[in-house]
């Protein structure tokens, strides 16, 4: 899934070329490139699939020039992640009718991906058997407020136990609870399915959205499907796979562990994963300048001679013909600002 | 005379496009624009000559079409002012061997236009019937150290008087010093002169640049001119016309007066000139955003979307490739911070 917009890391992300397709930790790789390759162990480059909005697929095709160009799937406009998992699951069906799939986020991050390929090799050995939907957990590291939780019937870290429940973003009491308890795990985004699980839920769940792929399904693969698809796809409900399907099935399971996984959903988290100099200054750029300042994310995309002085606590990001400057404590702001 | 770098405007001013040719203040024009306009009262286009570097030859085209090619003066390299007046003055003479001249820097900021021009004339009057040379002070408006001064024998505003001494750049006590006497001025770097006075003063007080003239001279406005140019005028004693004559001739007189004049030499000067609003923050740009912010001078000069949240007393400049943030009480820095 890489339809995103990334709007709290703007300047960085802008609806042009959003978070996924950006070397945002100045690797040399961008988070949709990083994601390909963390899912390397367990799947052939051929058999990825990408749902991205129209405007992103030659960013895509760029990027991921393995990937087959059917593959590359375009949507519309964005429904939120329900008619985006159902589009791609009634596709890669008509291709091969017993897959097993993983559901990824593009845009995030995971440190540590031996770990993640173990888990997912086992996620998908056991949607092999059975009739499961097996979601990722993340063992929290704090008590975060800004993610979703799942609720695990047992705190059995790397193996398959079932989820209790969905929690959604909790207020901090609520968060250090979680921490504190030992059964609440982040909820990163990620499903493993067999194909006809997912669409039997669908369309149990979800039978508008259902109906229409049912309808769009003849089309697919021919040059009826993007005039059908731009018919069809802007009528379906807009409505995420958790409030879809995750809080009503009873097939769900969760494998969680501590894998290092970040959203990268704000500059504070991207802070954390830059290498910082002794006064925490952590820089992406090639020639950034640093004088007085302390505490300090300094990101610049474009070729630039940056010089930067007496600042302590500040985000200072450029990006093409943005530019942000704004304390990190304020950055739960940056979305209005830039509005 | 349009030589200059302006390396404390960094990164407003670079050594590709320097200050003159950058409309510093937003208001359309660049300083050496607007430095045209202010003597179109007294000078008719095709009366101007600019002395600029080779690398700006085309930036001076560009900005000042009405300019004659042959009177854009191109120094092969920057010899101080003392070899470009003496290049401009040997071939005015050439051309019109009993010119009125005035001599100005391309980059500084006269507000009161109508005053500047008055005393121009009654300057170029003084010179059309006598062998001297005059200069153009201004009243001190506070104890600057960043300024030479001129002593003068009388404090009569506006009128012209003999000249007792040049002043460097004074420390802060002698400013205040030369602030409460009332004899001194800001030396403007602007100079009134016949082409014959100043060609025999340099004869007498700078022979060696005056003997490269004089072998220079009958090249000028022939294909000869740009190789010999090339070869010779590198030779010139490096050193300014204030060291090279207005320090040793005895014929120099000043007329003072309050003109609302700047050198706009460094970002705080820029800042006074500049609409602030009531929280004392001035911007130029597209699209200038600010949040939280006090005391700022943002200076955008390409098409930008800037959101500054946070600071007080900063200087934020984003030019091109190249940005800076600074506290405006560092800015004399900024050279090094640039190097």
């Amino acid at each position: 899934m890489a339809g995103g917009i990334g709007s709290r890391l703007w300047p960085l992300s802008t609806p042009d070329v959003p978070k996924q397709f950006i070397d945002v930790l100045g690797v040399g790789r961008s988070l949709i490139q990083l994601t390909v390759d963390r899912f390397a162990p367990v799947c052939a480059p051929d058999h990825f699939w990408v749902v991205t909005g129209e405007k992103y697929v030659n960013l895509v095709r760029e990027q991921l020039p393995a990937i087959p160009a059917d593959q590359i799937l375009a949507e519309p406009e964005g429904r939120n992640t329900a008619p985006c998992i159902a589009y791609a699951s009634w596709k890669i069906r008509k291709k091969d009718p017993e897959a097993n799939i993983v559901v990824t986020p593009a845009d995030a991050l995971v440190l540590k991906t031996a770990e993640f390929a173990g888990a997912i090799g086992k996620a998908l050995a056991f949607t092999e058997e059975r009739d499961a939907i097996v979601t990722v957990g993340i063992t929290p590291s704090r008590p975060e407020t800004g993610y979703g939780y799942i609720h695990a019937s047992e705190a059995l870290p790397g193996q398959l136990v079932k989820v209790s429940e969905f929690r959604e973003k909790p207020d901090l009491d609520t968060a250090i609870g979680y921490l504190e308890d030992g059964h609440y795990f982040w909820n990163a985004g990620i499903f493993v399915w067999n194909v006809n699980t997912i669409i039997r839920e669908l369309s149990a769940y979800a039978p508008q959205i259902a109906g229409i792929m049912d309808q769009l399904e003849p089309s697919f693969f021919t040059s009826a499907e993007t005039p059908e698809l731009r018919r069809l796809f802007p009528t379906c409900d807009k409505i995420s796979i958790d409030y879809a399907v995750m809080e009503k099935s009873p097939y769900i399971y969760v494998i969680a562990e501590d894998l290092g996984w970040s959203d990268l959903g704000s500059w504070g988290s991207i802070q954390t994963h830059l290498k910082a100099d002794e006064d925490g200054n952590s820089a992406v750029g090639q020639d950034v300048r640093l004088f007085d300042c302390q505490n300090c994310i300094v990101h610049t995309s474009s070729e630039k001679t940056v010089v930067v002085e007496g600042l302590d606590g500040y985000i200072v990001a450029e990006s093409k013909d943005r530019l942000l400057i704004c304390r990190l404590s304020q950055e739960q702001h940056i979305k209005e600002y830039s509005a």
